[in-house]
């Protein structure tokens, strides 16, 4: 495998030399940052999420910052969830959409207060549309990429080594909602948010002169739990459908595509720049849609471009994200499929780098 | 050093069964794509570059279009400099600034016809801050990524090789000028132009079908000038001044600070969007800029963060890239470094990962 050459446009995070410190073995690059993908390997970081506590940096999910009286109204302007009933101090997730439909981003958005909002975002330069956007329509809001840096926590003993450097009061952070704490002197909003299913939480570091500090802490609080580095996992997260922007979905696809229907309110989300693009696929469906798929035979390399699905000859889809599970026996993946095919049970053909695999739509992800 | 793990999000391109198979040692990731940073090694790359021919993957040169009748306006709308002049068959090198004047991109403007443009980006989603202002300002224009990966030769060579797959007319470009070609049936924009000082093209391959195809008819064609794979080469680059976007500049800086402002006609360029706040920067100048700044002793290490310049022990800048140049047998660099010791001569200190170095201002870029 080819090396990844160091250059300050891939920019470093406050937990970098910790990272390196933990003997990081590869980097993807996310957010034009360096986000750690292996530790020990990918299957000895898989065991070790499910069984004990990580700590992540994912500093690459930078924040979009909206400040100002119209700040609210711009924030609808960029989502088709409807956003009315929101409060501070909850997360949402919330599908980004262009005018034609198309998911630019699928971001967790915070609601700070009703003129403060963070964006906290996925692979794509949301700040730039965002900025865009703001611009074009001459709102009264700042946007910006302030300093914040989030720093998971995942596993399932996450609970117990929080609460032993920011206190008890953790453990009562509802899924989504989020609190504020203290470190250092320092307010640090804590919400229960991650990307594994194995429970969590994402601390917003302000500033990085705390990051180093904080990631000492929680070590040092957490030797006895066998607390370590880690990292999204790339078979956890298929297990558990968690999808990906970029691998499993682009501009190219809308949120009815991606399963995300549910958070497309066309009716009320008054002022969102991609609904009318939408309403007739909310009313229709879509045509193509992500689903479960397990792939049979031996484990399957690393989905590095799209693996086409056949079915009596025809293609029906692609294959975008693939691992073998060792807790449940067969390659696991997630894929784009033609209504046609996309029953559970379906049987299909995907063409992996090593040749044709049989392979089937499942009933639900395997979490 | 740590390995680059593939996903379908690191997007590959029509000519990477060409890069792998020449034996691609190193990535980086630009554009969330693959762009080759080593085959044998920086330094026998950089010799052969200045020596030969290379043909260079740079499909991460992803192009925004700009098609309809507001299309040039739009493009005007970009940037601080005047295209009232350029003529269709034209390529300009264009900052691209926002509201407060601060760089988003620097790439080169490719002028098709008055109704339709590309622009050839650096490392940012140019493609969402243009759609955002294209849809905020209601113009009457589509703006997309279309299907074209430029594809470069580069070196003292490029001239003799490129005449043997395209003939002799390919000689007749003049810099930074364009013309149409055949190849395979296909209509091909052909420009002399290229992120090297040793000369050469960049074509603009239309579909990913024709890829491996032109790769291997150019290998074929230039085996007795000794053509290898190559690509952007961070030596050579830095001697010739070859600024890079999120190296060595970012949005918090303006084109006058990155040495642009010759292409900030700040009093003609209606219609710039960042017309406003570069007007006072235009008359006053700015308080940096960037230099070529040499570094004492033996080879650096690569520049993968921000190297704190001191003078008199009062920061003063920072070094952005650096190399070490075989050729001038010193370390090159490129650093922003404030009015006050930007003069050729100025006795500096870097703080490099080896501890502090004497470095001074150059005169110029060594090429």
């Amino acid at each position: 495998m080819a090396v990844l050459s160091p250059s300050r446009r891939l920019r470093r995070t406050p937990f970098s030399d910790g990272v390196e410190a933990a003997g990081v073995k590869a980097y993807t690059v996310y957010n034009r940052m360096l986000l750690p993908s292996v530790f020990e390997s990918v299957e000895a970081d898989y065991r070790h999420l499910k069984d004990h506590v990580q700590v992540w940096d994912v500093a690459v999910e930078r924040q979009v910052e909206l400040r100002g009286p119209d700040a609210g109204r711009l924030m609808q302007m960029l989502t088709p969830r409807d956003l009315r009933r929101m409060l501070p101090g909850q997360c949402y997730y919330v599908p980004i959409v262009d005018e034609t439909g198309g998911m630019l981003n699928d971001p967790v958005a915070v609601k700070l207060s009703e003129d403060r909002w963070w964006i906290s975002i996925a692979d794509s330069d949301l700040l730039l549309w965002v900025k865009g956007i703001a611009n074009g329509y001459r709102l009264d809001v700042l946007v910006d990429e302030p300093d914040i840096s989030p720093l998971a926590i995942q596993g399932p003993k996450a609970d117990d080594l929080m609460a032993r450097v920011f206190g008890d009061r953790i453990r009562d952070i509802r899924f989504f909602k989020f609190d504020m704490f203290q470190f250092m002197d320092k307010d640090l909003a804590i919400a229960r948010s991650g990307y594994s299913k194995q429970g969590g939480f994402e601390i917003y570091v302000d500033g990085a002169e705390i990051g180093m500090p904080l990631w000492n802490a929680l070590f040092d609080a957490g030797e006895d739990l066998n607390v370590r580095a880690g990292c999204p996992n790339g078979i956890e997260r298929i297990e558990a459908g968690l999808l990906s922007y970029g691998n499993d979905m682009t501009d190219d696809n809308t949120p009815h595509e991606c399963g995300l229907g549910r958070f497309c309110d066309t009716q009320t989300a008054i002022g969102c720049i991609g609904r009318d693009a939408l309403l007739r696929v909310t009313k229709e469906g879509p045509v193509q849609e992500i689903r479960p798929i397990s792939i049979d035979g031996d484990a399957v390399g690393p989905c590095d471009r799209p693996w086409p699905i056949f079915a009596g000859g025809r293609r029906v889809g692609q294959v975008t994200s693939a691992a073998w599970s060792p807790d449940f026996s067969t390659n696991v993946s997630i894929g784009m499929v033609r209504m046609t095919h996309w029953d559970p049970g379906a049987p299909l053909e995907v063409e992996t780098p090593d040749g044709m695999r049989p392979a089937m739509v499942q009933e639900s992800f395997w979490l």
